[in-house]
């Protein structure tokens, strides 16, 4: 095990609130370490196109609070192919770079398996992300500031809803992942929650509104982007069709989700991290994920981490059957 | 002058936030003046079907802050036939009600103008709406908290823009009407705002998105949901088609406009207004809608105050241009 | 084990925003349960005046965001002496309750403690407080929320401190527990973090502002209410003696801590131990505090449960100790 | 009139929130009319020690939604001498500034005014003050973000005291000025307002407290810092001498009501004045303060803008009364 001198750090793929903060955390506790940094702009692509700069503790002054990514981000075509990362691996080298640090969700973890497989070059990974749907750790970055900022949306709309009496379908991110529904959907009294790791579908739905109590005011629907029932305005119309006499409106809450300042679990998410990334690289690690697991730092192959935990948790399923009620 | 003994309140129309201070505010003063007070449920609509109730000091405990309207609101086809107007005259008279506060926009006041000039029924108008588009008032109730939500909604979009470098076409509420998008673009920085009271059009933000600055990491564009150029998603195909080298994005913000916690200036305003308008009553005021003019109470007969005032403020215009450099 | 038929529901001690969404999730989980609902207000102290009301769903309608809790609370004396308990046992027989949910902390479920072997009821604990010092539960009701509202009053403040280039000492709750103030510390970026669980004292204090970077424009230093160096006058007084040369502010945050809307999380989080709660007093629990441990129900009893638990982490007093470099 | 090629632009005094919207707007009008902008850092302090750089677009990326000030501020000693003075002019000359943008309130306007009569160089002022007490502009930058700020924090403190019964007395900042307690007193419900600008003191609150409704859960009494009754601890122990049965508490809001976003208003606000400011210059104005009177651009010698304007607003206290019933 050679001993770490100088590391790079990206972040790529969807930004989350927070990975400023982990940004920041990197850069100081690698500072700490009497580790140098290097920041690389716009995820692989910049890697491969020499967007590489000397960071310093000034660099991240001021940035925990901020949402987006000071190293901004984005997906790479030529990443993809073999001689897109034998670029970047020559930037690296170039760099005199001998660890990294990447920061985003799975197709960042997958571009990393592959590059670590292929050339000498340690990596480690934090889970960036405000889907929630990586292995190896119980909440990524920016999952709590994402569903923060859905309830305080639909806390909005419930106003609104409750004075006219009206039946809201609301959309939420999450592809293939309802874990921002779910939470979102408990801690916002939403009648009906469709997402596509429970059974409950559009029929189910509509079965729920029929039966349900007719004197509540209104209806909050919450509904998973990646849902397999035609999203939120197909399930709209089918209320629309079959309940006339409620006053329906779809919702779309889109791109504030991913914005915002970090809530304080994000940061301090960001932070332990973070720190924990750098002191992994010392410590020999690569290709894992580094997460938290019941308030542990845990280590997770890429391979591992980017299988998607589906198995959403019953319990919560079981919550919403209750308090719907 | 016969002296008001009993009054009735309603919200009528779009809720906007702030209803229920002015709400407050009509039966705190009413309080003071000893005069009773009638709530009425759903508008012109509850007014026909007698859905009226007595109202104390005790009614409006703790709603200053709540968004939405404790009296619910709705648009109502029946008060627009004379029948339905009977109706409700009907039912005011069994209620002994001898003035009504009515708050709401300018749907809510042409409804009232044609009441009062069928019944001898003394109605003030208080101005709740968030578009900001009556004659009589410099601002309604509501439009302050609904730009307060939009920057606050564009700035969250704008982290997640400025990570991808991206441009977000983001629509705004405002019917015939672009204050909102005016006064929040200028707060958001937004590169380009379109409106339907400007020449602004989507061959003018083209051209914009041509010669700009290329070297923004972001750009934003706020429309008007009223514009005549298609919606925000219709300039966004245009934006693609022509521009598709940036990254494209369409956000609709939607009825999270609508609700929310009052700002501290719309809670102030809808307790001025709320007093005055009973007050007004009181002094054998009718037909006028009560607003604020240069910070003193003002008097416009509903006739006026429903014209909507299309003179967008061209200081505003210059300064998008100005600073949209 | 007797069926139970109909729980009495309170909430006593320090109040703490998600104690609503609590009562709310108690009120409709017997409901589904085909339980009844008695609402106790204020605590042992409405119980011994028979402040007991019925409740349904409708009573708990459109209070899951509210700060505050809607059945009031306080702290009693009488029930501190056995008259006051066999008052208050009375009553509950009176009513026909054969079940208690208690919502408060430490000071609730002692005296939970004392009347559950004084007298044949049932009574399980519900973890309400944001001080997050209760042992048996990974968070408790309301610390998600004011280690929200503390950040968020920091980041203002560091706007201030930065363009004066000034040191805050800025003190938090959290009595004989320093778990605010560690994590909104990191969170906030904080320079130092004083606490009673750490070793760092003002002596430690005053070496970290002699050692530290002194080019940083401004300094925060996180203060725990509960620290036995004298408070943060106390200890700003010896930061200006020491330092002359800092402009030296002391904020004491205060009861702004203790209330707002609760999180996402602590209403997620009361939602399911509400539940859990009420499904415990069906299955015979009794004298027992419901918690979340590793993202599981657990149950605690009292007597464990109040043991404050002042192994502080140490992992994320580490973190601080490289961050704040 | 000589034409105006170079710029400085600095802020002064107590930051406020929207000073970096105006900074902005300075900087961006300026290129837009193709002068040069000179930035100078920490006030008049930073003018005599040459802290000055030059500034472009770029410089003002991005900080238009921050609090604070970019250009940090300050109070000098030196610049109340004569010496002072002249060593700040020589800077300006050394840098080729031929008009200043100075930002801040009645110390940075008194300041501009002096060594406007001392020295030829044209100053305009921007009013960047969170107090509204500057006569010549109809609302200050940074007012409309403070008072949100604190009606924030009163809705917080509403939800504990409603919980436990209890009073409040609330301090909130403006020194010799009432406005921010007066309107954020109205919009936050409050019982009582105690400001210097009116009658009321401690003598007419006890007396209220005594004929006020007795049946609310909760008072909150804001004060105005300058109050000379002697600050709201004073306030507090009267209060709980003559009324023991309360519950009474105290909370100083402190420096959170200088930081934080600025709201939609102010970032309109220093948009506008930003721009008019050096329209101003180039127009030849100087030793003027700009503001907005009923929505226009005004002008207004600094001799007069510094004289606070005591006379408060006899209609807002008359709600007041009202209100609080």
């Amino acid at each position: 095990m050679t001993q770490i001198k100088r590391i790079g750090v990206f972040t790529s793929g969807g930004d989350s609130p927070g990975m400023n903060a982990a940004i920041r955390a990197v850069v100081r506790s690698a500072k700490y370490y009497n580790i140098e940094v290097i920041g690389i702009r716009r995820g692989y692509e910049g890697m491969i196109n020499g967007e590489l700069f000397a960071m310093d503790v000034k660099s991240v002054a001021n940035i925990l609070q901020r949402g987006g990514t000071m190293l901004k981000t984005g997906r790479s075509e030529q990443f993809r192919t073999a001689e897109g990362r034998r670029l970047a691996y020559d930037q690296l080298v170039k760099h005199g770079i001998d660890g990294l640090v990447a920061i985003g969700g799975d197709g960042t973890f997958n571009g990393a398996r592959i590059f670590g497989a292929e050339y000498d070059m340690p990596v480690v990974g934090v889970p960036g992300t405000i889907d929630n749907d990586l292995f190896g750790t119980d909440f990524t970055i920016g999952y709590d500031t994402a569903i923060n900022t859905v309830i305080d949306a639909v806390d909005k709309i419930r106003d609104t809803a409750e004075s006219h009496n009206r039946v809201f379908i609301v959309e939420v991110m999450g592809r293939d992942c309802g874990l921002i529904a779910l939470r979102t959907g408990i801690a916002s009294g939403a009648e009906a929650i469709i997402i596509p790791e429970s059974k409950q579908g559009t029929a189910e739905l509509l079965k729920r509104l029929e039966t349900g109590r007719q004197d509540k005011a209104s209806k909050i629907v919450m509904v998973a982007e990646g849902d397999d029932v035609g999203g939120a305005f197909e399930i709209g119309r089918k209320v629309k069709e079959k309940f006339p006499q409620y006053d329906t409106r779809v919702s779309i809450l889109g791109h504030i989700q991913r914005g915002g300042k970090p809530t304080c679990m994000d940061r301090v998410l960001a932070s332990r991290i973070g720190v924990a990334a750098v002191e992994a690289l010392r410590d020999g690690h690569r290709n894992e994920m580094i997460g938290v697991i019941h308030n542990e730092i845990s280590y997770t192959p890429f391979e591992l981490s980017t299988k998607h935990h589906n198995e959403i948790n019953n319990n919560l399923l079981r919550i919403v059957e209750i308090l719907s009620i």
